[in-house]
């Protein structure tokens, strides 16, 4: 058992969309994700999915509205609701996500995007 | 689907040691604790525990050694061993917790502290 630090974990990696397991609860996973610019649009049929924003503002993109969540807050994407998040004005955004180990980031899309396995640092 | 600000949820409750529940994730919750002196030693048998903390130093003493987890710092406490939470100097430490909707913050103890469901705010 030890501490993990948010911010130094941040550090370890810098490409965009490209999330970094940091621990595992359960069955279910936290991950890191620097965000900028727009991703796709995508569902996660089985699971919910939570985006803490540690730092700058993240806009998730739902089909009837678009939700802004500053730093300090969070917001969780039911399943089955098709969302796409993004930044706005070319910001990095620093995001923690927890989610189930079995959660794809692209949900029900392959995309270019598309990782398989999230990189533990 | 909305954003949930962190600190304001902390503003709406104020006794130390009485989880509120701001979200739910899946079959886990999303917790807020005030932590202010020393809790009891405990384990969730079943359960893993995340802290992350958002305001102070927490100190999670362990039966071999004591973890101090300062602010933007989390640590996950795994199913099967005993813990006890602590703050020092009388410090009132701010923690978001990731767990089990089943876990009961007591675990395997019923003490006076033990609360059966926590508000949801």
């Amino acid at each position: 058992m030890k501490s993990i630090n948010i911010n130094s974990k941040f550090e370890k990696f810098s490409k965009n969309w490209n999330p970094h397991q940091i621990a595992v609860v359960d069955d279910m996973q936290v991950l890191l994700a620097k965000l900028k610019g727009e991703f796709i649009w995508h569902t996660h049929e089985e699971e919910d999915e939570l985006f803490q924003v540690i730092k700058g503002t993240l806009y998730i993109q739902f089909r009837d509205k678009t939700v802004e969540v500053k730093e300090g807050e969070l917001i969780v994407v039911p399943k089955g609701v098709e969302h796409c998040p993004m930044t706005k004005n070319d910001e990095e955004v620093h995001v923690m996500l927890f989610e189930k180990l079995s959660v794809k980031h692209t949900g029900n899309v392959e995309s270019e995007l598309t990782v398989n396995s999230y990189p533990k640092i």
